[in-house]
Parts: C-alpha cells; structure tokens; sequence
C-alpha cells in the first residue's frame, strides 16, 4: 500500500488577524501529524502582530511560499485594511487556483470575496460584520444565517470560534469523522458538528 | 471618578506548548483593551516553537518579566520535561505568590503544581493526561469531574478548550458575566458558563 500523501495547509497572516480565526483550526489540523504539515505565510516573513497584541512568526513570505493543498485565511480588524492590498488579493486567488480546499473564518471570507473566485458561491462570514462583508463580494450567494458553508472546494465561517468547527468538518471530509471526533475528544472540545446551527444569526439581526 | 487599574496578564510559553491553552484565553483577555495588557514571557524571549509547530513570540525572558496581576500556564507536550525545569518551577512559584489569578489549562496544571503552591487547593486538569497530571501533586485536592475549578486565587481547567470557558469565567469575576457575554457573542462562542459540565471525565474513565 502507499502512503496516503502529506497534505500541505498554508494559514495567512497579517497585521491584526484574530487569534483564535487562526489557533483554533491549527489546534485540529496541527495534530495531524504525516497527514497535514502547516505552516504560515504573510507579505514578509518574520513576526505579525496579531490584533490582540501576541506576535506570531510566518514561516514564508508569499513568494517564497510552498504549494499548498489547504489555505486558511483568517478574519480580524487587518481585513479592513487589506481588501485593497491588490498584490495580498493576486496571491489569494493564484493559490486558490491551485488548492484542494479554501477556508476562510470570520471576515477572512471578505479578503477571498474580493479576489472574485467566490462569485457565483455559496459563502457565510461573521455575523457583526455581515453587512460590511457581503459588499466586498456582491455577486457571491451570501449565506445569513449558518455556522459555516461548503461549496465545492470553498468552505467558510462564521466568527472567530466558528473556525473550529469547520476544521474539524473539513478534516471529517478528508480523513474521516471519527478523526475529527478523535482530536475534538482530545482537545475536550464540543465539536458543533451541524453547520445550521447558528444562534448568532438573530442575535445581530440577520434573520 | 479614577480609572479602573490596567491589569497585566502574562502567559507562559515553552516549547511544545498546546496552541489553543494559549489562543483560547488571549482571544478573550486580548480583546479588552484599557482592562487588561497582555504579554507573553519565556526562558528567552524571542520565538517558541508550539506543539503544533506554529512559532509565537515571547515579548519577555523570566527574568525581563515585569510585574504580573494575572498569570496563565498553558499545558502541551512540553510539560512532561519542563516539570523537571527548577528554574521555570521556581519562577512560577515567585510569580504565582505576587499574582491575583493564577490559571492554568491543561497539562499547565502539572507546572503548577510541581511548585507546591497548589496543595491543599481543589484543582483540575486534562482528563486524558489525569493519572500523570495529579502524580506532580500528590497534596492537591485533585478534582476529577469538572470542567474549571476556582479556589481563591488559583483557577484550573480541563484540556485545551477548557481555558476558553475558565478564561471567560475569569473575566466575569474581575469585570462581570455581561463583560463576558459580550465577548462570546462577538467571538460567536458558545460559553459554557456551568464549571461542572464535564462530559471527558467519563469519557477518559475518571468517573
């Protein structure tokens, strides 16, 4: 038998990015040793600050960057920001190009709306941010009220927390949901495994 | 009227520390600006390589460390060695005496406990890990079932995921259970406010 491939998961930083956007879902796939290999990347390599403060090495600038088979884009007040950083958005979309799975949390969705690659897609994003969101990308089929959305080989969430749930959805997708199980056990969290559920929807009015 | 204070938390990172003991607590005291500052601290500062190989930058050595009212110690891997590190065990005792709350997640309990300071305090602790966790502490009171345990100044949690509840708890008792609502409500987390809801402890075999 062969092995099964070592997938590699690239996780995006940038000025202000959300910690738990990014440390949640790196909690589930980071423990998947010979199966995913993460690593970070951002405009430059060396240290991002994130926006709450703590600082976190990427390991690549975008050029330098490995292919990857997973991206994760991360939301954050930097988002704001850097839906007008063109060369950020160019290399978005060439790697979502070329990956087998796109994940997005939180206003991350908004970086990935605005490269143009989820028109005509189902997405979701945080539910405070909706509105601001939603512009960014007016030709995706926005999604109001739900945890996180699949469609194809795009996947995005809800705010911050809901980045775990996700990955633990698209890591049932690709090696099973009693890994998923397994590493939610582990990490004695309550893997929210029905993306419909989203309390938060009506909490900011959406529904 | 004066100005409610501006607490310092530091947390403690060490190689191999568990992403999510870290990002779980900071998503939440690092979202209260003016409240709380966050920092984190290590043997050296620079970058510490995570558990799950994401690199994070300690602002301070031990000894560069300034004056701390919160302190948080996650677990991971890295405990299993560092509870033989007498260096970082005494820091952690000189800093848990100056502290107001002390937390831990996880495997961090282990450090702590090695320090002596916890015996005869109620405490807690990753349930898979348990045997091994409460051998460093033969004088604790070990609590087997229970997600986050809080005996004056010492405040332990269960594994990984279990810090966000506790971090949330914490907040609610130095700022109010609104201040944490609203966190969780912009985080989209879903708190789980009862600290004796814990379904890993007969999961694991505990009870």
């Amino acid at each position: 038998m062969n092995e099964p491939r070592e997938r590699t998961l690239g996780t995006l930083l940038f000025p202000e990015f959300e910690l738990l956007d990014v440390f949640g879902p790196l909690e589930m796939f980071g423990n998947l040793p010979g199966a995913v290999r993460t690593l970070t990347v951002a405009e430059q390599s060396g240290a991002v600050t994130s926006a709450q403060g703590t600082r976190v090495i990427a390991d690549y600038s975008l050029a330098q960057c490995p292919d990857l088979d997973l991206l994760l884009i991360p939301g954050g007040m930097g988002t704001r920001r850097d839906v007008e950083n063109s060369a950020l958005c160019e290399w978005i979309a060439a790697r979502s190009a070329g990956a087998e799975i796109v994940m997005t949390v939180c206003t991350g969705t908004a970086l990935l709306a605005r490269t143009g690659v989820l028109d005509g897609h189902r997405a979701t994003t945080n539910k405070m941010m909706f509105p601001w969101v939603s512009e960014q990308g007016p030709s995706v089929v926005w999604v109001r009220e739900a945890r996180w959305v699949e469609d194809g080989k795009f996947v995005t969430s809800s705010g911050v927390s809901a980045g775990t749930d996700m990955a633990l959805a698209v890591i049932a997708r690709l090696f099973g949901a009693d890994v998923s199980e397994r590493l939610a056990i582990v990490a004695e969290y309550e893997w929210q495994r029905d993306p419909s559920v989203d309390r938060f929807a009506a909490i900011h009015g959406l529904v």
